[in-house]
Order: structure tokens, then C-alpha cells, then sequence
């Protein structure tokens, strides 16, 4: 395999030159023309870090989400790889748990240049480490003017839910949800729910909290035995996820309340397991595959310094489960 | 922040020297201690290129699995990522749905050096390319002496399901599963479980087949309805994987054959999923923790190339659910 010396030698040049050339430092025209044709005519394959100094790319780029030990950002994170190994990068994968330090170790990490973008699921306050000039894509968050977000159409997913709910004959119906104290995007779940309720005249009830879950497991325990076992109050529900759902479906199991008989069950997501094959409930279903193709697109040309979209909403459809009629 | 120029000011050397000392080329003794002190001192922080032809590690390792968006992969990337990170160092992530040629692309970056290591779980038959100066550890599959594989006891784990079935009164069971044509460490589960039934003169049928999935579709359809639809001849399943055992469980569901009145099923696994909340089957569950962490330290210590065991065996358990009575 050629060497950095016969690069020099084929190029007419010293090897000094050919590591200022990779270096990134100046060189006079001419020896640049020399070195690059030496480079290609002896097919000299510099290392990544090589490379890295000559175009400081390093064709890998960092994945943020909470854990990806879960059905929807285990799905999510195959697709990044899958879309970013069409563009020839590599994927580092985080598992922050919402940690906001180790969130910033790859910020910085970014910073410093050691991968070349980042792709981001977060909802602790990073706002201020993250600046224009970072190439970072957000998904479900809003951070500022300056940064990207790509996110599935929470607004109209909330309003197709509560309009499927009545469509398969709810009279009265309630959003369940718990969500982070940090603003972002799947709050608009909820706003759709209420929006179309109310422009629908239709009765509905909320049971939801921002941050800590403690509270609001008690507070959901008390709705679902106000609402539906000691009064039968609604006989629909949209829950802000599946994973929500998936928790109502056993509490309502616990105080023997059928699904979809006693009270029909709308959650978001549309998360598809492997081991869940025996087990599929009604759901807005996010578009998962082009939020991955979209926000690696995005982010390949934020690194190429194109201009795009600031907001990327992609549209959501409802699947039906065995938890409506 | 201090410059390559920065360094050879105060080392008192040109930048060429400096450049070579970080591009791994011979330097005086002399002058390689003035360079490495001027770094030192001026606390300068090449980036990750640089520090990868300075120490030669990207601190960087790259994970092969199959796919991350499956249950059992995703709790595994997941904490082998977490434990890495105790390490200091990152993952990236490879899915490469068992094909051959993404999994050659991941081996062929470690060679290059461009990750330090790599660890693997693939079926595909890429010993050829594995060599035993390559730090890599194999889950679940055996190469060669040279190369360290990482595997729960899957012998024990089928001789345990054997055992668990008839403790809870079955009189005639059967081992269900497919598997790679590679063969690997997976397939001790079939061997083990027949192990104990003929140590113990249990009447026991086989239905399993290795490769393409299509014909073992239609035998276990058969298998099914000939020895519990038909004719009830078995009461008891062990099941490869808790996949299996899924799918096995929506057929019989189809057959109105009941689990675990009519039969008793056992998987091997015990993968936990976050929307898997409503349905726990009976299951062996591997310590995915401690393959991840087993895993990781082995890795690390070949990397620094400590003498390490070559079989990694971590004990299983028997996790009861539904499924048995």
C-alpha cells in the first residue's frame, strides 16, 4: 500500500509538503495539483484520521435518544443507520436517558469536530450548547429559529384520533398523557385531541402532567377509576403514545373494564415489535422510516452547508387495532 | 486554543517534525520529548485524528448485530453502549440484517484501524476475514480457538426448559426452533433439552430445521395441527426464542389451542420490551447485562492485549410467566 513518502516522491514534492497538504495547511497551487494527482495515480488510501485532517470530515455522526431499548427508538435508530450507510457514514449511537451530561459529552464531542453532525431526540435544556453553526438535527424538539426539527404532524395526529374515537361510536371521550417540562413537539398531540373536540362540541377529559411520574400515576389511577369503574363517565381514550396505552390496557385489565367494549383505546406512535406480533392495539401511526430519511437528509446538507427547511412535519395516519370498534 | 505551529514554537522544533511525531514517523529521542513536553505545557488538544495517529485508537468500537430494532438486540446494543461509555469509549452501531458484505465493510474498518475493535453477533460465514491479531469478540457464535466468543449456557438453558415442563406437569414435550446453517452457539438449546429428556426417559419430538425460513413455516404448521390439533400428542414447547415462542402461540391461538391449559410453552430470552407490559411468557432469560459487560471487558483487554479466556459461559434463568402453569 502506498505511503505518505511515495505520495512525495511520485509528486515531486517533500513528504513535509504532503503533510501540510493533508494537514490542511497552505500549499502553492501547483504542489496541491501534484500531490492530488500522486494521490490518485498510486491510489494512496490515507486512514480516517487522515482524511480527517484533508476534508475534516470524519463521515460519522452521533445519534442522541433517550435509550434504544425501546420498540419505536429501536426502530427509529435502524432506520438513521440504515439511511446515513446510504451516504457512506457511520452512526454513534447515545443512550442519554435524558442525562443531560452525557447529552453534552456529544455535543462537544461535536464541537470538537469528532463526528460531523449530530441527529437528536432530547428533552432536557441543552438549548444554549446548541448553536446555529453545529450541524444538529432535531427531532420532536423545537429549539430555536436557528435549528432544524423534523417531527411527525403531532397537531393533526391528535385531531385524527379524536375524530376516529367518535367515528367508531365514542360519545365521550379523554387524552392521557404524561410529557416532559421541556416544550416540544408531541404536546401538539394533546392540542390536536382538544382542538377537534371542541370544534365538535364533543365532551372530553384530560389526565395529564408535565415531568416527574409519580404524581401522575396516582392521578391516572384516580381518573380511570373516577371515569370508568365507579362512574362510566368516558368510553374513549387517546393516549399521548403506545407505551401510554399499553399501561392504561393493564390498569383497565386490573379493575376488569373490557377494551374495546367498556372503552376504546387510541395511542401514538404506531411502535411495531418484533416480540409484538400477538398484540396490536389502534394507533396513530408516525411515519418513522421518513423521519429517519428526512432528518439524515437534513443534516447531509447542513454539513454541506445547503440552505433547508427549518420545521419538517410529516404527515401521520391511523391504524386500526383491537382496541377500537 | 494551541496550534501544530504553537507546539513547534515552544518545542523548538519545525512543524514538520511535529508532524511527523503526530503522523507516527521516527523522531530523535531528543526531539520527540520536546514535542511531547511543548503539548503538555500548552495542554494542546489535537483532535481525534490527530490523537489517532498519536496513540493509534479512535477509542471507538464498532457493534454488528443483526438489527437494533428487536427487543432482545436493542437491550443488548443499549448496554453494551453504556458500558463502553464507563470506558470512555464510543459505539457505533452496525445493522447489518446478517449481510455478508455490510459486516465485511465493519471488519474491514477495524483492520484499518479506523475502529479498535469490534464486537459481533453474525450467522454469516466471515471467518476467513477474522483473524486472531483483530481485537473482536463474538456473541453467541465460535470462529476459531483464537477468537473469544461470549455466550450464555445455552446447554444448561435447554436442559433448565426441559426440566421446568415436566415440573410443572408435562408428560410428553417437543423442542420448536430455526437457526442459522452457520453453526453457532444457539443451537446447545436443542442439544441440552435433549439432553435431559433422554437422561431421563422423557418422550420428547423435534421440529426444527436450519436456514431459509419458508419451508420451516409450513413443517411447524404441520407440526402444529398433527401434535396438538389433530391428535393432542405433546404438552409442553420449548421454543428456541421467545420469538418463536410468540409466533408459536399466535398459531395455536388460530388452532383454538390453549396456553397453558392444552400446552405449556417455554422461550428462550426473556427479552423485555417496554410495550411487552400486558404479556410475560414463561422464558429462560439470558443475563444480557452481563454478555454486554462480559463482552466489553473482554474486548478492552484484548485491545491491550491482556491474556483473556477464549469461552465466556454466563449462567441462565428460568423466569415463569403465562405460559406454564
Amino acid at each position: 500500500m502506498a505511503t505518505i513518502k511515495d505520495v512525495a516522491k511520485k509528486a515531486g514534492v517533500s513528504v513535509g509538503s504532503v503533510s501540510r497538504f493533508i494537514n490542511n495547511f497552505e500549499v502553492k497551487p501547483k504542489t496541491r495539483l501534484a500531490i492530488e494527482k500522486a494521490i490518485k495515480e498510486l491510489d494512496y488510501e490515507p486512514n480516517i484520521y487522515a482524511r480527517g485532517f484533508k476534508v475534516n470530515k470524519t463521515n460519522t455522526i452521533a445519534l442522541i435518544i433517550p435509550t434504544v431499548w425501546n420498540p419505536f427508538f429501536g426502530e427509529l435508530a435502524f432506520n438513521i443507520e440504515k439511511s446515513l450507510r446510504d451516504y457512506g457514514m457511520k452512526m454513534i449511537l447515545c443512550n442519554s436517558g435524558n442525562d443531560y451530561e452525557i447529552e453534552l459529552q456529544y455535543i462537544t464531542m461535536a464541537k470538537q469536530n469528532k463526528v460531523d453532525g449530530i441527529i437528536s431526540i432530547t428533552y432536557s435544556d441543552v438549548d444554549k450548547y446548541v448553536h446555529s453553526n453545529m450541524p444538529i438535527i432535531s427531532i420532536d424538539r423545537y429549539f430555536s429559529e436557528d435549528i432544524t426539527y423534523v417531527t411527525s404532524d403531532n397537531f393533526e395526529g391528535g385531531r385524527m384520533a379524536a375524530e376516529e374515537l367518535m367515528k367508531s361510536g365514542c360519545k365521550s371521550i379523554a387524552f392521557i398523557g404524561r410529557g416532559s417540562k421541556i416544550d416540544n413537539a408531541t404536546r401538539n398531540r394533546k392540542k390536536g385531541f382538544v382542538n377537534y373536540c371542541e370544534e365538535n362540541h364533543i365532551h372530553y377529559e384530560i389526565c395529564d402532567s408535565l415531568g416527574e411520574s409519580q404524581n401522575f400515576k396516582k392521578k391516572l389511577d384516580k381518573f380511570l377509576y373516577d371515569n370508568l369503574k365507579n362512574v362510566k363517565k368516558i368510553d374513549g381514550i387517546f393516549t399521548v403514545t403506545d407505551e401510554h396505552a399499553f399501561k392504561v390496557i393493564g390498569k383497565l385489565n386490573k379493575l376488569n373494564v373490557d377494551v374495546p367494549e367498556d372503552v376504546q383505546i387510541i395511542g401514538y406512535d404506531g411502535i411495531k415489535s418484533h416480540n409484538n406480533d400477538t398484540i396490536k392495539i389502534s394507533t396513530i401511526r408516525q411515519p418513522i422510516e421518513s423521519i429517519a430519511n428526512e432528518s439524515v437528509k437534513a443534516l447531509i446538507n447542513i454539513i454541506n452547508n445547503k440552505e433547508i427547511e427549518k420545521e419538517i412535519i410529516l404527515p401521520v395516519r391511523f391504524i386500526k387495532g383491537f382496541t377500537t370498534k
